[in-house]
């Protein structure tokens, strides 16, 4: 452990969360964990200390990181029986400061506030800090994180956050992060399906479709995803990657929110029932680049020849 | 005129059409121009023949360019009652070579091919060679040039259409540049619609939409679109640019040719319909990054504060 190291507790080892517990273990901080799955053995070998509840790990460490799949993971962690908040009494740590919770799961912006101003309110900090990036992004400590709440909590998570990701913003306050995150699967969405849309069009026209998206590289049309999920439709490179099943989960994210705020969002919607057009050929385990199959299997044409792999 | 000079027509000298054929003039070509708008002063004095006839054009000229609204207009230019058709008797040129037609407008790929194959029966040779970047990129010769026809016709146009861009790809055969052209507007106008759509989350969610647009650009979800467009939804800086009038244009050929084709184009079927809810509120002159502003007129919310200018 180095003289910066901290008490972090990690809650929730799963696919994303053991390699990011993992990193920060490395970079010398002293680890207590909590998890439903398996914990694995190399943090048990590194000195992780095991705890049996999230009111444990709130209690032995001074910030407190869950990594869990859905809102109601997150608020039972926190607010339900022997969960974060009785840990956090008392809500000061032994370095004097107030227990600092920093959530990175990928959940609702809306709750993340209510959830926000609760743990203030027991005398804590609290951040939001979904990551995108991916197993591969935190297995390399290569994610990008999207960060809400107080400029000093940022601070102080500051050096945590570094050992875990790279493209690092503060966009603002409680649940700003959250909402980024939702903003930024929206857009990838619609993206994956405007290329789908465009590609196809040029395939049935009989056009060459990996020319037509070279020509299209150039000019108003670039973006990330023409680069990188318009050559798996062209290449049918459909492994994952990050599945159509979890980008589901988010536009869930993005649809209750808009709808609890009052806000059509109507090509987030549409994206949603085609994801659904591809879980429903049973494809929901690809890639979200195999999207365009459920404009391919409506137009009874596809992109570009080739199989389709299904490594679910 | 250069020893590299050729003999060009150039019919429809509209916003586009009149800086393009000046600067095929200073590149040392005769030009043959024919308009139903006024021809500018400045062919006429740079030794610009006005013809009277479409079928004068292609008398005189061995490259005949047109650069028209439609794809009726071509229709008629090319094969109407003193067309061009009519002028490719003999449709060899004075060089020898067969006469060149090269389409520059955006019109129907479909129609295209059809158009391209009478040419080519008549003994003339045909690209279809649509443009992006607008009044300004036609100024400044700076177009991106989208090719489709034979190899050697395209190799004969290639002095010329340096003259009027910079990023010129050759996609295909007949018809693949006008396919290309439609690709690259849908993608642009669903580009559009998402950010949009993202943003008016962030917005309504509270966040910065500035800062949230900083922090998506750095991952899957940039684009130029995301840059460009995006900056100017925070800015509210609509002034065209690119009019949402013409993209509904383009996005006519796009559903158009899809239904022709037995193609389901979901999303750019819808992003024309919210064009049609900015047409309805007078915004079919702003910059079509007001698309966003049918999504704001839905929510009643707008992604940011400021006048929305209109000058149409």
């Amino acid at each position: 452990m180095t003289k910066s190291g901290m008490k972090v507790g990690f809650i929730g080892l799963g696919i994303m969360g053991a390699p990011m517990a993992l990193n920060l273990m490395k970079a010398g901080h002293m680890m207590f964990v909590q998890t439903r799955s398996k914990v694995p053995a190399e943090l048990v070998d590194g000195g992780a200390t095991l705890c049996t509840s999230a009111e444990e790990v709130a209690k032995r460490a001074d910030v407190i990181i869950t990594m869990l799949p859905d809102t109601s993971n997150v608020e039972d962690v926190l607010f339900g029986a022997r969960g974060v908040a009785v840990g956090l009494k008392p809500a000061l740590g032994g370095n004097g400061q107030p227990k600092l919770v920093i959530d990175m799961s990928s959940i609702s912006p809306m709750a993340t506030k209510k959830m926000a101003e609760r743990i203030h309110a027991l005398g804590g900090e609290y951040l939001d800090a979904p990551v995108s990036g991916g197993e591969v992004g935190a297995k390399a400590a290569s994610l990008t994180i999207m960060v809400g709440g107080l400029d000093s909590s940022f601070e102080r998570a500051r050096p945590l956050l570094e050992a875990l990701g790279k493209n690092i913003t503060h966009v603002g306050g409680h649940g700003d992060g959250q909402t980024t995150k939702v903003a930024n699967q929206i857009i990838v969405a619609l993206n994956i399906e405007a290329v789908a849309e465009a590609l196809l069009f040029a395939s049935k026209a009989g056009a060459d479709p990996a020319k037509v998206r070279q020509a299209l590289m150039g000019g108003f049309a670039a973006s990330r995803i023409l680069e990188v999920h318009g050559e798996r439709m062209v290449k049918r490179s459909f492994n994952p990657g990050f599945r159509i099943a979890l980008h589901q989960k988010d536009l869930g994210l993005a649809l209750q929110g808009a709808r609890e705020m009052g806000l059509s969002l109507p090509h987030t919607a549409s994206a949603a029932q085609l994801m659904q057009v591809c879980a429903a050929h049973g494809l929901a385990g690809l890639d979200h680049s195999a999207l365009c199959r459920s404009l391919e299997i409506m137009a009874g044409h596809e992109i570009a020849a080739g199989d389709v792999t299904i490594s679910a």
